[in-house]
């Protein structure tokens, strides 16, 4: 554990670490460009709900992602609340002179478990993407950042079906050798159901300790609170969500992407476990990010809660 | 267990029955009228996909329910499977004398778990509404009906808060004791997290074995398929849903109803349960109803398994 924020982990405060990818991985999917005010309102907004993480932006090449072209203007105008981690992902060693320029604190790097994947998305081995790593990962421990690692596929490929969860170990072990504080462990296509969301997780776990994975369920099948539940039988304590599930495609006929993080916070307080999250505040976050975006609230719990707080006159 | 269809339960052909509940339970909240041949295109459909049990229709009085105001007409012309039960719901001695002229050979009567529930909803306590129903149990298992009970709002009351699970489990034991061959346990607002909905099965299956007890979940907060993976584990085997989430308000801003089956069977399929249903063919049918209904398909497995046919150019 490393890097200036290390000191929010696993105090407390709270017993899950909600991580809110909205502004990253939900925007980067977005069709419609949007504006540099509305991403920071929308960060702001939710720091406003407690979120004790926010990844932020993305330092991939603008050509690659334009809906993120914006993150050198946008790292450096977060007002940063204390305690809150605002990770960006950077994908090579231009990306981290970007990030550093910006002020980054907390990097992401990333890796897929599927071989097919990884050449599709990157056009390299992943045994390359991880080597390639290797001096940017260096870089950025020399200057203090926090790093957290992204394995994408860990249950299922389009490609190649079924990963084996000794795969998704492999490279758990890699990303936690180049220094990677975090591991999130994602299901990118959100095919997995609990018994193999399970035996991913525990085969990873025989890497790196469980206190330093993150799950990250999609809910394209409506699985992710299914999966996230059975793995917090096995002790996972981050959990990865996007507010009113932005990402993925919204479309009518179009599959869900990230799970809601309001779906996800209902859940834990239900359970009994804290988030330091107001969920009530989430969901308004949530509404409003859509309305905005003129995109259907994915949320179900965010729908509902809106709905309530419209059918009930205040007090 | 008594009736015709008895031999179907617990039939080494599938680990988990699901009861399909689009046709009354989905429908009866559609605000457009629905043609009586959609409705039985609806269930004839549901059959070919393999559902042991359809929910038909409801034999209350037409002025309560405009949209199953045909339950006389429609019983008749359902084309039998061999095997699958086709329930209808009956509130009163007047209901049962319909659905016994309509030819009905499985019935399900309903309580709630709330005493203002069941007093605005029916407009009496529910000792009184127990009370009225004894006599229609008792001529309806004199004519070899297999009978089903619901009882609504078992965790959660929109009134009340939430709900003692000794007082559900007071209403399942009356239940059983009038003759129920199943006993349905509705979460009807969605509220139940999997700690809730374990506690409560758990006090039910105290009065009743869980072999007789069916888990029926709505996803108004997204928590209905965590929900039944925690009651799977208590043993329940009998799990309600609806084609495409049929049923709540299907509107912007409005709150899910049922689960949807497909979300349901993509769940226990993936877990090794066999169900005898094709999900294929289920989510297909969902979509055609959503469409046909102008209404969006709340499955997000149905959705995601009709856009991954589009997709995929056929072999």
């Amino acid at each position: 554990m490393s890097g200036a924020a290390g000191e929010t982990r696993g105090t407390p405060e709270r017993d899950i670490t909600v991580v809110e990818v909205g502004p990253r991985d939900g925007l980067q999917d977005e069709p419609r460009l949007v504006k540099l005010e509305t991403k920071l309102e929308l960060i702001a907004r939710l720091g406003v709900c407690g979120f004790p993480a926010i990844e932020a932006t993305s330092f991939v090449s603008p050509k690659w992602i334009p809906q993120l072209a914006d993150a050198d203007l946008l790292l450096p105008r977060i007002e940063r609340r204390a305690g809150v981690r605002y990770p960006v992902l950077v994908p090579n060693s231009t990306g981290l002179k970007r990030a550093l320029a910006a002020g980054a604190r907390e990097i992401a790097i990333f890796s897929a478990a599927s071989e097919t994947f990884n050449r599709r998305n990157i056009n390299c081995s992943i045994d390359a993407s991880l080597r390639r790593y290797e001096p940017v990962a260096a870089a950025a421990r020399q200057a203090g950042l926090w790093i957290r690692g992204y394995i994408s596929c860990t249950v299922g490929c389009p490609y190649e079906g079924w990963i084996e969860p000794a795969a998704v170990a492999a490279v758990a072990a890699r990303l936690a050798a180049l220094g990677c504080d975090e591991i999130s462990l994602g299901d990118t296509i959100g095919v997995a159901t609990p018994n193999r969301a399970t035996a991913m997780l525990r085969a990873v776990a025989g890497e790196v300790p469980v206190e330093r994975l993150a799950i990250h369920f999609h809910d394209t099948y409506g699985q992710a609170l299914a999966n996230i539940l059975a793995c917090l039988d096995l002790g996972v304590r981050t959990i990865d969500a996007s507010i009113a599930g932005l990402g993925g495609c919204p479309y009518a006929r179009g599959a869900s992407g990230n799970v809601a993080s309001e779906d996800v916070i209902y859940l834990l307080h239900g359970l009994g476990l804290t988030t330091g999250i107001d969920l009530d505040q989430a969901a308004l976050t949530g509404q409003w990010i859509s309305d905005l975006l003129d995109r259907r609230n994915q949320s179900r719990a965010g729908r509902a809660i809106v709905k309530r707080r419209l059918d009930t006159p205040s007090p």
